[in-house]
């Protein structure tokens, strides 16, 4: 039994926690409206993020970083991306040394161009030995009914990864350890953008064959950035790469690709965001996986529409129309 | 202009040939039945296998393999694959020399274990640089409707596949070449396999999570195969493997998903099949492609599991279970 904090009662942060709370550890959420915490603790239910799933008594939010991090030895960050270091500066001095920082998030630092686990380290000083990652195809609904479930702990120390692996290991989720955590990172940062292409494509009236398509390149360019930065290729083929990217683009639940539907039906970003409630990882994760992609002069052509659709108000139907248009002959050019 | 013979007025058959009809060609299309081709000619429409699709007044069809054959220089064969050998030794005689022969099918002959290609090269004498295939995520109905499409034409011969590319491009379908013939052709077969184990995780409830675990999954075991078999892992990640794959499994139009939709919801093979009102070619497949992977010594723990409910009679429930509960401790294994 370890004792584990989650930062962040949304949707993913709150169904992770009742996983680790099946695994038998004892967790604190923490929300940050007190008012959502109270509910949660009063009615072992996130009415606003997880509504009908009954959360195991044993949980228990807070508002307070003191009171969720008292004698945690694993921290889990479920925040929105852009958002990590800000909070990750005020929390980090309140931390015990040594504890095993857990990365749920899946985008990439505006500005910085930074995967998560970067930051995480850059902000406490941990090693990369010390922070791990967990992703793959995990819709929070579908884990939260503990439908069975494969996912990916990656962490560069096989001892943290197999700690992280024993601290979320239940009947219906399980697992598996990975070494290379820039491979599983820049799959689920991408995927949220790909996510978006997709549902752009969706929104447009196009249907399974060039969803399919855009699918199947979208994997090859994070493929592309991902030899470009070091990653291991066989990361994409798994779980946290073509796994999490074909759950996401499939899901109706998915709120990339939800969003990304509502703009290529023609709604702006705005409307977009009013009509979804919640802003798509995507939409910000664009921009800086754009930037790193240039850095390293990879060319990620569906990023690069995706960006232009939510930033330089490009309409979806020339977006897509430039994509399926693309001109190749042979499959690997 | 090419004059083209297209044996099967099945679905794919019959939307191949409007697209071979919209890129130009003079199309001919052979049925078995000729009350069928009766009806096409005289309303151009398929109502048995594509109703509602108007086809080009262009094409004839006829259920007499000379009429068909005449002048043809491009042969394109869209038959169930376990009735191909025998269809082809009665039509090779009538073939002229030096044709190209294009393979639209996406199955392993059982008993030999051979690719569709091997048993045509094998029945008219054809070399490797005469036989084509054509494949990729292309559901005909979505093809018919002329939805934006990317395609594969899969030959050994880099002026055979640009030929056929050219016989078949259109504004909405794009084909792409690929000297990969090995992979194509396994990418199609296995996807069917997989799409009836996917279909059957769906028909028993699991969702999207699941869903994207077996096709992870299922495209591994298929690249196993290819590399055991000498193709480029290449072809797999591309519009044959992953593609075809994705676009089968998340569409509601494949039969072999559909089919295994019935197998998981506790119907019997034959129920399905009554059910279904035509054969899921993966049904057949799964025992030619488990005798291929023994041969050559390769694990395809999912098709092993398809052909065990679908040929030995176990229970979807129990072959899913067995499925997510393999013990694995890293990705990688």
């Amino acid at each position: 039994v370890s004792r584990v904090a989650v930062f962040g009662a949304g949707t993913w942060g709150t169904a992770f926690s009742l996983v680790l709370s099946d695994a038998g550890n004892q967790v604190a959420l923490w929300g940050r409206r007190p008012e959502l915490c109270a509910a949660i603790n009063a009615t072992h239910e996130n009415g606003d993020y997880l509504p009908g799933v009954r959360l195991p008594d044993s949980l228990v939010a807070s508002a307070d970083p003191h009171v969720v991090l008292g004698g945690a030895e694993v921290v889990v960050l479920a925040l929105p991306s852009q958002t990590l270091r800000s909070n990750l500066e005020r929390w980090s001095p309140m931390m015990a040394p040594g504890v095993l920082l857990v990365s749920l998030m899946k985008g990439i630092e505006l500005g910085s161009a930074k995967r998560m686990s970067e930051v995480i380290s850059e902000v406490t000083g941990a090693g990369s030995d010390q922070v791990a990652v967990v992703t793959g195809p995990n819709l929070a609904r579908e884990i939260a009914e503990r439908q069975p479930a494969a996912s990916v702990v990656a962490c560069v120390n096989a001892e943290s990864a197999q700690r992280l692996q024993a601290v979320c290991h239940t009947p219906s989720f399980r697992p598996y350890t990975n070494a290379d955590v820039v491979g599983a990172e820049l799959g689920g940062a991408t995927k949220n953008v790909i996510a978006l292409a997709v549902g752009m494509a969706v929104g447009l009236g196009f249907g399974d064959n060039t969803r399919a398509s855009v699918i199947t390149r979208g994997l090859a360019e994070t493929a592309r950035l991902g030899a470009a930065l070091g990653a291991d290729q066989y990361t994409f083929a798994g779980l946290a790469g073509l796994g999490d990217l074909v759950a996401t683009c499939s899901s109706p639940l998915s709120r990339n690709r939800t969003f990304g539907e509502h703009l290529g039906r023609g709604e702006s970003l705005e409307e977009a965001q009013l009509a979804t409630r919640q802003t798509a990882e995507g939409v910000k994760s664009c921009l800086a996986i754009r930037d790193l992609a240039r850095r390293v002069g990879v060319e990620m052509p569906i990023t690069e529409q995706v960006e232009r659709v939510c930033h330089e108000g490009v309409d979806p139907r020339k977006a897509v129309a430039e994509l399926m248009s693309r001109e190749t002959k042979s499959e690997g050019t």
